[in-house]
């Protein structure tokens, strides 16, 4: 094992991305050998710890170090110890010896974030070779436990998102009420009546729609909001309310 | 260090517990020397992991060790992993040496609990010699980061009442809506007035009034009521709504 790191503890991130279609989760592809023959599968970005971090530096650290991303929001969300989570797999097992990683109990502790990646802003985003985003309804075999991993920050996505606002962290700063609606029926795994939405949202009164449209679209331009954090943080102020 | 024992993950239990004055925090004494002078502080019931232990389990078995505590619910609800979190006092280093505990970094995954103290049933908690309950704002100066990790545990605490009907946790199964009131006002820091507050709870559909009232007390008895989880979890269903 590489020197100064923490044998037993390390850091998985569960990056979300919405593309107005789908949502995406940023993914590493493993490469390994199993009697003789190639082949590649998908893990999260994660590593083990260094001694003199703290834990929020090192997820940022090994989010960079695996895909390019930084300066982005992460959240920490929950920690996964299980004592059999890297022993699921033969592959798994082969892999951790060949990388000289820990084979016993290492506790992982997962973040999460959630990044808009609509066409401008992916294409600025500088991400290493071997980091892709593949859609949530199309992962199923991950290494080790990530795949638990990501359903549990999935179910913790949709929590937050039917209590606070943060689905406007997927979507770029001027957006559609159509691209909202498709954000909350994504995630949700719903579909909302066009006239029902609105009206949900009428009472957000932190959605501020501007004077300005969508342009370059083949379809009749939409007008375009944005969302005001300082309204919001007022709102809830106002609504101090504890009933459920 | 004690075989079996993960040198660098720690479970500590944040344990909340009402006694109808105030909230409290379940802690045990820690007794040692300094330069020749005995003297005790106070720490939460924590301990490192076993190698062979579920994150869970491990929380379970250090607060039954701890405290005699045993079958409460406990919640997962942060890691701590400052790296110097185990080096602010020299007392705490000292005793570290002393009883084989590894004093490089130790990442600390915390647990939150909430129980009813009311009489009868703190009567009969098992509890070891050196566990006592110790309200919230008597609580200064605590070994290691455990200070900070309550005061991240209490802010969990409030947003948790302020979005689900937790509070129910820490009264006994009938209580009167006076001491919920208080309940509501010691963990949020203020007073409602009687009416209002009355009004707020009215749409509670959940909090069922009882034939029954209070019995041995020197007021007035007042009404009996209880939660229906049953009935909150239909009430939830059938308020879907995501607007914040």
């Amino acid at each position: 094992m590489q020197e100064g790191l923490i044998p037993n503890v390390s850091v998985d991130c569960v990056v979300f991305g919405f593309d107005f279609t789908h949502l995406n989760v940023l993914l590493n592809e493993r490469n390994i050998e199993m009697d003789g023959i190639a082949f590649a599968d998908m893990k999260l970005p994660g590593d083990l710890m260094r001694l003199d971090e703290d834990l929020d530096a090192s997820a940022a650290r090994i989010l960079r170090e695996n895909t390019g991303l930084s300066n982005i929001y992460l959240k920490q969300f929950k920690s996964f110890g299980s004592p059999d989570r890297l022993k699921k797999h033969i592959r798994d097992m082969e892999w951790l010896r060949k990388i000289d990683h820990p084979e016993e109990h290492v506790i992982t502790i997962a973040y999460y974030s959630l990044i808009d990646i609509s066409e401008k802003r992916n294409s600025e985003l500088i991400m290493n070779d071997n980091a892709r985003w593949i859609p949530v309804h199309e992962i199923k075999d991950l290494v080790m436990d990530h795949f638990e991993i990501i359903t549990c920050a999935y179910e913790y996505l949709r929590i937050e998102l039917l209590n606070k606002p943060i689905g406007f962290e997927l979507l770029p700063d001027k957006f559609t009420l159509s691209q909202m609606q498709k954000l909350y029926e994504v995630i949700l795994g719903t579909t909302f009546d066009k006239r029902n939405f609105r009206k949900k949202i009428s009472s957000m009164k932190y959605l501020i729609p501007l004077n300005e449209k969508q342009v370059g679209v083949a379809h009749k331009p939409a007008r375009l909001y944005v969302f005001s954090r300082e309204l919001y943080a007022k709102t809830k102020k106002d609504n101090f309310d504890f009933s459920v």
